[in-house]
Parts: structure tokens; sequence; C-alpha cells
């Protein structure tokens, strides 16, 4: 299986103002995003590809002056991939509010000619969906073949499939959840904390003053990280392995260090993630998307009934989950599959027994990757059937 | 059953230098504790009490100024409570580097004459057990009827049966385990770089400029008090409950505030949690802390292979664990009563079926301290039938 290779992404800009869940509404704005495939003539083999927390529109493939930067789900994607670039054309797009493209913090706020920093408005995952489908108008796909996505993503999946049942053939969700725990809120309010009170965030200002909060931004990843691992994970990649084995080469010689530096393997590792992602995220892009998590909950709306909540839903579902996540666990996969079954919905559903914790969705995992590879091959069926120009 | 009522801590003051793991010594230290009951004539009666994280020597009682200060295991140790002081002698102490009262980093270094700060040697829960055996001398306490501690205090019982098996007749090891896990090793390093990168924290000097790094340390208590807590407790008590449902009075006029402030009340609880953590306790002390919690391995020096490691106790041994304790799971305590059985050590371990995550050490739950206290009765039984002077 060979990469689609070399992709490219694309911007649209739109005049017409986004009104938010919030109230407030964004004047003007810009999504950037990507394609792989070709549109079929009816325009049914459209599949929409949502992103989570720290990716982006840059789901397959790398750029010709960027040959390293390959998309976050290129195992996923592409020619002969099981979302198959060959059947399928492929969109992957950039929320408002990232620092990857699309309008977000660090871009011009048109109403005082600086940039936004915290004044950019909550978005939530409706309003990012909202977007999408704006996007989708504009390049004439009244309705997908399947609007997929994981985690973060998976969210915006479900909320396809209730603000536009009409809008998706097939939902697909992989490991997501109907809404975050008190758990799920309270590590992201951590997260938060440790931005906001970081003194270089400058209260969401911190561009003019030529800074990063980095060190906030540093804990926030290396807490969102623990998260997104196994306990049995961690347990096997760095266990209790000290950092000076392999600075010594050997543990006879080994030792604890009796500081607040680094002693053990796994500090080693989350620093460095932490570090890294300090480099290239945006503070205000983080606060936005942890809040976008902490506010999903389709079901408020129906005094918590799920169930009545996908009642308007008309697409068939695939919906998987790893047995050793522990941030969004199969039980919350299955909350979903359960509202869906009492709705009489058709539902795939896929419990995958993988180490990796949250992680898994992204990893390679052949019975993973074969489930949603021969799920995409019966929505392909499908389409052959179809009348051209006509939907399901 | 009453509590053990006004109680006054006592001091000792040591000035023999006092060898550390790491090679240092500290020069000369004090050691605050608090005593409950009385000392019988052979001395056999004495039951030292190891605390946790953010606790002291003050386990039980209150004091006659701070009525409102009541010790934090008053509902384990007082007059007919699961651990008896009208049967037994019972000593809480505090640790060195604390900042309730043993000597630790707030207090002056003798080598420089200010405070220790960040120079506070590093100590380890073996250096913890090896000063409290010398007050344990001074105070002419040859052996102990049981040392008991939950957590990091469990650790410190199970060091004492490895340091000094001869000491004590029984260990008593409540939600603890042989060793941190690389998960809980993470966690204590993001509650360090809270703290460390807090500008505040003044590389461990913060008592000179007048400040403390309360940003940190807060991040610090909110990381770790999430890892007390199950996440089925969580929520229970919050779950996804808005703050503006109390402020409003009702679900109805409650919605959420697209903002970067509170909106759950589990955002709300943990914040309060953190701010009230970070004006009472030490962030030199937290780093301390967390560097003994991660040291502690005692199968280090055996190649990991615990069962040699507990070849040399004596001790009968009382474990306890919790159901939803995933900090300490009741995986980890097994592990420690299974080395114990392979040494044909006679244990007696408790897995408490109870909600409340690794917390449920500290709180109320009848089938828990029924269990400790009918253990006690047995120590009890053995030393009344014991020769005046002897030992078992």
């Amino acid at each position: 299986m060979s990469s689609i290779g070399i992709v490219s992404p694309q911007t649209m800009a739109f005049a017409e103002p986004l009104p938010l869940q919030s109230g407030a509404s964004l004047r003007d704005y810009m999504l950037m995003y990507e394609t792989y495939g070709t549109l079929n003539a009816d325009k049914s083999n459209a599949v929409l590809i949502c992103h989570a927390l720290n990716a982006s529109h840059h789901v397959a493939g790398w750029y010709a002056d960027d040959p390293k930067n390959v998309g976050w789900w290129d195992n996923m994607v592409g020619p002969n991939k099981p979302v198959d670039t060959n059947k399928f054309f492929v969109i992957g797009i950039n929320n408002l509010g990232s620092c990857f493209g699309s309008t977000g913090p660090m871009h011009t706020n048109p109403a005082t000619g600086k940039p936004y920093g915290a004044m950019f408005p909550v978005v939530t995952v409706e309003d990012w969906v909202a977007a999408q489908a704006r996007l989708a108008d504009r390049l004439g796909i009244s309705q997908f073949a399947a609007v997929m996505g994981g985690s973060l993503g998976g969210m915006q999946a479900l909320a396809w499939s209730i603000m536009y049942p009409d809008r998706l053939r097939h939902c697909v969700v992989i490991a997501s959840t109907p809404k975050l725990s008190a758990q799920n809120i309270a590590f992201n309010d951590v997260a938060r904390q440790a931005i906001l009170s970081d003194p270089d965030y400058h209260g969401g200002d911190f561009y003019e003053h030529g800074v990063v909060p980095k060190n906030g931004l540093k804990v926030a990843r290396m807490v969102g990280h623990i998260t997104y691992l196994s306990d049995d994970d961690m347990a096997e990649k760095f266990g209790r392995k000290l950092r000076s084995m392999a600075e010594k080469g050997g543990a006879e010689t080994a030792g604890y260090k009796f500081g607040f530096g680094i002693d053990f393997e796994i500090e080693s590792y989350l620093r460095y993630q932490g570090d890294k992602f300090a480099t290239y995220f945006d503070a205000n892009t983080y606060l936005l998307i942890t809040k976008a998590l902490d506010y999903f909950d389709p079901a408020r709306l129906h005094d918590g009934d799920l169930t009545r909540t996908l009642a308007k839903t008309t697409a068939k579902f695939f919906l998987a989950s790893f047995t050793t996540d522990w941030r969004f666990s199969p039980e919350r996969s299955r909350e979903i599959v359960q509202a869906l079954l009492a709705n009489r919905r058709e539902v795939t559903y896929a419990e995958i027994d993988a180490p990796h914790g949250h992680d898994a969705f992204l990893l390679e995992d052949p019975r993973y990757l074969s489930m949603v590879r021969a799920y995409f091959e019966q929505i392909r069926g499908q389409i052959a059937n179809q009348p051209k120009g006509g939907t399901a």
C-alpha cells in the first residue's frame, strides 16, 4: 500500500458571518482543507474526515517541500488503504480556532486589526460542523458517503448525524464518547490552569509580547499525553527504566540522581513531548479545543436522553473502541451503540482488544484497520449501485 | 466512639548527623510527633503511624487552640476506635522534609544560615524510616506492636519490615504499592514541572523573595487530586453539573459560559482544592515527597525480585486495598501479598469494595474499619499473653 504521496492544502474564504452557539458570530473566516482522490460525477463518493485535538486538515500524504510531514491518518486514507482514495473523494478539513491554517486566535481580528488572542470566540463541535457544511455546500456535495473521525473527530461525525441527518449516509465514530465525564473535564481543566497561569500567556495576547506560554503548554501536553496512553502500555514501554541506563550504558552503573531533574525514561519522554508540543501548538487553540470537548453533549438539549437525541439520525453507523482506552473507554461507545439500537438504526460496532490506550485509533492494528476497510467496501458497494445523481 | 480529644505535638532534636541514601547527610534535625494512649511497662504496645503525602504527625484529636484541626486519621485512632488508644500507645510522626514541623526546606540550613530551599537533601522512604527508628530508640521502644500506614505511609511500614525486621511484630500496609508505575511517576512529574516552571518558585528560594509558587502548587494538587478519586465517584459527585445551576438556582436557567472560566462543578471543586492547598503546603516539600514516592522500590536491590526482598521480613502482615483505587490498585497490594506468601509469611489481606478511589483509606467504611479493628484486637491479644519485658 502506498501513500497518496504529494498533496497540497487549499483554502476557502467565507464572507458570510457564521453564527455560533455562544451567541457570538465570526464575521468572516477561512477554512483550510485537503482533498484526496476524485469526486465522482454524481458527487456521491465524498468522505469527510474530522480531526481531533492536535491534528489538522493534513490527513494523508506529504508536502513537496516538507516530505517528512506525513498526514496524521496516512495509514487509514490513501490508495488501497481502508478509506481507499481510488474509490472515495476524501476531504480533510481544519477547524475554526485551530493553529494550523483555518481562521484562529493568531489571525487578525477584523474588528481590532490585532490578533484575536483570547478574543477569538469559543467554538463548539456543532459550530465546526456548521462551518464544514458550508464548505461542503461550496464543493457541491449535498450528501457525504461518510463523515468520519476519531476522538474529538468522532464527536463531529456524531454531530453531523444529528444536525444534518440527510447529508451523510454513514457516520464513522472511532474511540469517542457522547460527552466527557467529570474526570475528562478535570484533566482538561488542569491543562487550562497550567496555560492560563503561565505569565507568558499574557491574558491570551502573548503574540504581541513576542513570547509563548511554553511552560503552560508543556504541562498541558504532559497531562494530556498520560491520558492518551494506557497504564499497561506505559509500563511496557517505560516501566521504571532509568534515563541513566541509556546515558551510562547499563543497569549496573545506573542510579537515582537525587534531584528534581530527570530520573526515569517516562519523565524524559513526557517532558520531550511537552517541549515539542509547545514549539508548534498555540495556547489559545489548546484552550478553545478543550472547551469544545467539555461542551460537547448533544443529549443536553433532550434532558440527557441520548436515545431521543439520536432519533433524528438517518445514517448507518460504524463505531469502534479500544479495550485499554481509559480516556474514552468502550463503555462510552456502547452508550452510543445502545441509543442507536433503541432507535433501530443500523450499527456496526467493533471493540478492539488493543494495548495502546486512546492513541490506538491512530495506530497500526490489523484487526481495526481491516474492520474499517470492510465497512468502507460496503459503502463503496452501495455507491456503485446508485443511479447517477441519486442519493440513498 | 469519642475522639482522643485535645492533643499536643512534641519535638525531639537529634544532634547526630543522619546519613541519607543519596550520600548526603543531615547535620542535625528535629522531628515532630504526637502520642496517644499510654506506653505499657514492657513497652510492647507501641504503634507507629506513618503519614502520606499531605499529612503529618497530627493523626488524631485536636489542638486546644485550634479545635477544628482534627487529625487525619481520627476515625481510625482513638479510644475504642480500630486502633484503640485505651490499649495501644500510638505515635504519629512527621517526616523529614515536611512543611508541618519536622526539619524541612523552610528551616535554616546550618551551613548557610539561610532556609534550605531546594538545597534540602532529597530524602527517601528508607531515610524517613531510619529517622523514625532513632526516635523509637530515644523513646526506648525496641519493638513496635505494629507499624502502620496508608499509601506513602504504607511504603514506610513496608520499609520498616525490610530494614528493621526485629523491630515490629505487625506491619499494616493500606492502599499502597511495592513501587510506583510509569503512570504514577508521570503524574508526579507533571506536578513537579508545574511547580519548577512557576516563576515564583525562584529555583526553590522563594522564601527569600516573599512569594509562594501558588500557581504551580495549585496545578500540582489538581492533577494529584484527580488520581485520588475514582472516575465513578467523580461522576456521582459532580458528573457534568454546571456551576451556574447553583448560582442561578436551577437547571432551566443554567448554561455554558463560553469562556475559559469555570463552567462545571468539578472545575470549581478542583480549583478550590488547588487554591487551598497552595496556601498551606510548601512547594519544596511537594517536590521532595513526590521524589520519595518515585524512588521507593525496595526490590530494586534484588533485581526486581519482591519475594527475595521480603525474605528478610519476620513481621505478620495486614494489607488492604480498595477496588476503585486506580492510583495504587488492588493488583499492587496483591503483588506484596503474593511475595509474602511465597516467603510463608502470615498475611491477612482485605480487598474492600469501595467507591471512593485511593482516598478510601482515609474515609469511613464500616467493612474496612472493622477489618482493621479485628486485626488490632488480635495484636492486643498477643500483647496480653506476653511475659513482662518479653517480645514475641
